[in-house]
């Protein structure tokens, strides 16, 4: 083996948990991070879902989606999810999760919250989309507007609330996170709740599954959730002291910057440009 | 658990092995598509690789980098990769393995094949594009191209050669597979060689590794290859009867429009467009 010739030693992980793979350039800008460019996930919107394999924390989106937030917290707070399952996990797509069973699961519909009114938070990728008229970041996710509407699009790691064909359908007590390259024919199609902020592995690498659209074919392969709790409800010590990097932060701006243009001696043509899916949001 | 309750049972995985989980409309099409819409893989240009844990099929592209995969070929010929091993798995970005040791290794390196002149072969998408000026297919690849250049591009499941800071410094002996959102910042940075077109769960579910990049912290951690072999060299018998869809065939024109638009009842929203890299590239 050659342990020194690597792919792009100096190449960025585009991802959600970008800070363990940051280049050397992204390590600079942070490590220069003023302490207010940081941002403390607020613990009542922060999700812990332990697994018999480790755990894995979820940042909501209450500004999104609130109904949907509210719902999810609820079957929470209800330990609805413990000893739920995992029960799908499809390849280059998503792993889906459910509550132990329908007994607790309310027959109230909750609406549809694809998009949101615009929003002044909102900051914009000068870059083309394939998918939308503008993309950016808000709040800590990646986003998408027009020049009305606002709403979350389907990067890696996003969560989101499983539905039937009725738009309403969706009630939380089943959600999924994407794994692979960014759906983004789902966007306005299904209520985003938020992202995984710590943990990803954990989820990207289960054994797919291989009925139909990755469900598990027996219920003994699914892997069981030993809990999901609300952040807010376990003391303060026992809590992960994550935080992440602001949108709207000049570090953050300059990251973006250094990610599009590369001027890393390995590059031999600089992208140029980069994708909303492709920017890290760094996590600490 | 409710079994009905699915993510978009109509939505199609936009995936490099996209029948196994096609969506109705898709499974639709393809039935419908005739016999001469299907190209078989060359065995000359197809790779078997052995995993502990089963097989996984390469289809390589000489007519985008054939000096490469001629050095892969060559590598693969002297048994090279036998026993070698997955050296690296980084979540959301890549897995790369390499031969078993430098032994055999050329000291003569190889000319980057980044990109190539245009081809009159290139099945141009309408849709934009963040990275390129146009993007589309060529032979069955996710491809881009400009006002005189051609070039692969990094979708999930493509295949490249890693290499070091020199331009001509990945001689093949070292490959990776995006296992997560395309980076596309690797665009004409590397040379890819080709796309997994079987099997490519069991490189995306594999542990990822624990030192910066994704590398093994342990020669232990890796996963052994138990051997590579060009699919001409083995028994017609014991080769995977694999076939593509051609990208130039009308029933894939007709797929990558039905893709665009959803017109399923699930859709609230029809996307209008559709990515290179989330586009199916059916093999059956």
């Amino acid at each position: 083996m050659k342990p020194i010739r690597t792919l792009c030693v100096v190449a960025a992980l585009a991802g959600l948990l970008g800070v363990d793979s940051a280049t050397a350039s992204m390590s600079d800008v942070l490590a220069r991070a003023h302490q207010a460019d940081w941002k403390a996930f607020d613990p009542e919107n922060t999700l812990y879902m332990k697994l018999p394999r480790g755990g894995v924390v979820i940042a909501l989106a209450p500004q999104f989606a609130p109904r949907a937030v509210a719902a999810i917290k609820a079957f929470v707070r209800a330990h609805a999810f413990d000893r739920g399952a995992i029960i799908r996990a499809q390849d280059d797509y998503v792993v889906q999760w459910a509550i132990r069973d329908d007994k607790t699961h309310s027959p109230a519909k909750i609406p549809a919250e694809f998009d949101r009114a615009r929003d002044a938070g909102f900051v914009a990728l000068a870059d083309p989309d394939t998918y939308a008229p503008q993309v950016g970041f808000d709040g800590g996710f990646p986003a998408a507007r027009d020049a009305s509407r606002e709403w979350l699009v389907h990067c890696y790691g996003m969560v989101g609330v499983a539905r039937d064909a009725a738009p309403d359908s969706g009630d939380g007590s089943e959600l999924y996170a994407v794994i692979g390259q960014s759906p983004r024919n789902l966007d306005r199609n299904v209520t985003l709740v938020g992202r995984i902020v710590h943990g990803m592995e954990l989820l990207s690498t289960l054994t797919r599954g291989t009925e139909a659209l990755g469900f598990y074919a027996k219920p003994e392969e699914r892997m069981t959730i030993e809990s999901i709790r609300v952040a807010a409800d376990i003391p303060v010590k026992e809590r992960v002291a994550l935080m992440a990097l602001r949108d709207d932060s000049a570090t953050f701006a300059k990251l973006v910057a250094d990610q599009r243009m590369r001027k890393e001696p390995w590059y031999v043509n600089s992208p140029g440009h980069i994708g909303v899916c492709n920017v890290p949001l760094p996590v600490r």
